[in-house]
């Protein structure tokens, strides 16, 4: 069964008037699109798109949860140093373990350090025991320059701390098979070294160790993180019809408002722990269709938090805008507004309520609103958020970014653009 | 001084193409905006508007001083309680003093729950020893629902603590001097109670005790961000002519843009302290001007992180942005990458160079890139990050927005499109 249940009504003009769709002449579109269900289902079948085998394997997790049960051993802190796929996917799991007060009894604090700030990385370095730490490098073509310069700065400290031996058993590389230089420089350090499938890119690589082996660390079941994923996969391309398969119809959904105006997408999640899988969704959905000049403008914001910083622009600024509420069962959680500190007639309505009471009416608040003035508006509900819900999230915008490709007839996979500011960097850097 | 530059250049066609404005035209059009600047500089001269008072006063200064001080003693945590504009200027400042890792010794670590997650809430309170911890709720109205609730339930956790004495010592309070139920429940408890002023909104307080108590917790000076923002206020509204007071001009590029299609606004810092300050901006930029259909869609980005996430989109996507960096002096700061562990020609770049090398080398190359693919870039570049910087950066945001609402005729002050979801959430709750 998939984790969440999704109501794109409000994505229509019988709901929100003027910026909504017509109905009838989107699903006459959807029908329509039965080439781009066989094309992706073609992709799974003939084994060409290795994420899409992913959700089904077992057959590499028992060495990861051995290698994760290995470095949690007599470790504090677990510095995972890359960035954009290779750290976000990461980050949205590690933060069902923990959320931003430090992890659970007997699992180290894993750092995801995805930038280069030298004051950053001085007030980290200060306080970590490099004897107690590890460091997970990873990038997938080991050319990455910021992850080999975070590497090769820490790797001093790392010496300092332990002996050559040491180094070895506290650094992991995860990279592509074919030589490259972080692949070099683990090897020459006698480094763990895993294979980062090259047909599977970095923002596409959640499901793979890329994500599942900062979960086995912080003692998260990646097991079911694919068995979320698979739900949803099989139901999208087990689909009879394009209106059917929900991620094509999400796909289709967006850029039918695209063409209407509406080229930005907000994701606003009202769940802490789905604050990275924001970002990790963001660059998905950006890298993936910025591309020919097309592609829509992902924003992440946050539940009930952005209620009281971009709600008055979502309501009342430009129609230029589509909104995905990720809305997570909350009444009856929490603890409770104390009838001895509610006594006050002001706070009745809080008394005795619990804080998730409030969460919830508020999600739902938010979303009747929305609609209300006008905003097309769907919403995910989930009913519990764990590592089933989260892989079942993964899978759904992964393929609906592949199908939202498909329709646009550009390459979801490749990244051109940005090869010219890194080439200036060198020049830059060798220059300076 | 003001402590940053900026270089606006490639905001216009002669650097950027099409996507760039015609110089001599947007010039004139900027002469034309003297009653503009005279309107604002009124609101100073006749104190209208109080925060515009604030960068010049010193008299508050003490007695903030002191108090924080005193809740500094024998603590180890203080959670703020607040959301939107009771809390991103904290956030922005307390990310000089903590960079994720905790505080400097001496310090307590602050805790900015700006969010009604029950997970979240019970992650923290597990974690915390009330007995050395101290409360700071800020409402401006009392009546923030969110703030209300985070407060009832940890009062609990608190009394059974300490003593009913040790919860009045423990517990400040920050709003307006109206009656109001914040007012009234920490006036019953005995906490101490600090006036907000009413005349300065939420989102623009970050240099009234809103911003700067949290700031003095963290033994930063506060008088210095008051400095910084004095620098940006003098300069602006004691320019001569239109042309001269960078904010103005500032908010016109913006709007010329806007009005050119470029209705999204991207503001991407090369430092990791200034993540918080993007999300400050977020809002005052979306809450002050979302309104009537008009203002734009502000969106933060990080460098060098989103270039790994966004820069594809920003590069290629369609041509709906406008992007703002924020740069700050890198080049040797930071470790070094070692000789010895790059030996490989293929590391040879890197070698020797320190981390601040390679951020400074990013942050140029990803502006040229962007003005290369004719994308319209501004360019702030700051010297060094400390509290005049942020207190200026504060005041050129603040200005600039006032001017562009002053520009499209709307009210920067209010926000009422918000109002309906509150009443549909306590309906909502009061049926649930």
């Amino acid at each position: 069964m998939i984790p969440f249940e999704i109501d794109d009504s409000a994505l229509f003009a019988d709901r929100v008037g003027k910026a909504g769709l017509d109905a009838a002449a989107f699903g006459r579109g959807l029908a329509a699109h039965g080439a781009s269900l066989d094309r992706v289902r073609a992709l799974r079948d003939e084994g060409t798109l290795p994420l899409l085998a992913l959700p089904g394997r077992r057959d590499d997790l028992p060495a990861l949860e051995a290698l994760a049960a290995r470095m949690r051993r007599k470790t504090r802190d677990v510095l995972v140093l890359g960035t954009g796929g290779s750290s976000l996917g990461g980050q949205t799991l590690y933060a069902l373990a923990d959320q931003g007060f430090g992890p659970p009894k007997g699992i180290p604090r894993i750092h995801f350090l995805d930038n280069i700030d030298p004051a950053t990385f001085a007030a980290l370095a200060d306080r970590i025991d490099f004897a107690k730490a590890r460091i997970l490098a990873i990038s997938k073509s080991g050319g990455t320059a910021e992850t080999l310069m975070q590497l090769l700065t820490l790797l001093p400290r790392l010496g300092k701390a332990v002996d050559a031996m040491g180094v070895a058993e506290r650094l992991v590389v995860i990279t592509e098979p074919a030589d490259n230089p972080l692949r070099r420089l683990g090897t020459r350090l006698g480094a763990t070294i895993l294979d980062h499938d090259p047909r599977v890119g970095g923002r596409f690589s959640v499901l793979s160790l890329v994500g599942l082996l900062p979960a086995f660390i912080a003692g998260l079941d990646g097991a079911r993180v694919r068995a979320g994923a698979r739900s949803v996969l099989d139901a999208a391309l087990g689909a009879e019809r394009p209106e059917d398969c929900a991620p094509l119809r999400g796909a289709a959904l967006n850029l039918a408002h695209a063409e209407g105006g509406r080229g930005t997408t907000v994701l606003m999640p009202y769940a802490d722990r789905l604050a990275h899988f924001g970002l990790w969704f963001r660059q998905l959905w950006a890298e993936s269709l910025g591309k020919d000049g097309k592609g829509t403008t992902p924003i992440r914001a946050m539940g009930t938090v952005d209620q009281h910083s971009q709600l008055q622009l979502y309501l009342a600024g430009p129609a230029d805008k589509i909104f995905t509420l990720v809305t997570l069962a909350a009444a009856g959680k929490g603890d409770r507004a104390p009838a001895t500190f509610a006594r006050d007639p002001a706070l009745a309505y809080l008394k005795g309520r619990r804080m998730g009471d409030l969460l919830d009416a508020e999600q739902r608040a938010t979303g009747e609103t929305l609609v209300r003035n006008g905003r097309p508006t769907r919403i995910f509900h989930l009913e519990r958020l764990d590592e089933r819900a989260m892989g079942a999230l993964f899978m759904h915008f992964m393929l609906e970014t592949i199908f939202a490709a498909d329709l646009l007839g550009i390459d979801a996979f490749d990244q051109p653009a940005v090869e010219e500011g890194k080439k200036l960097a060198r020049t830059y850097l060798a220059d300076g």
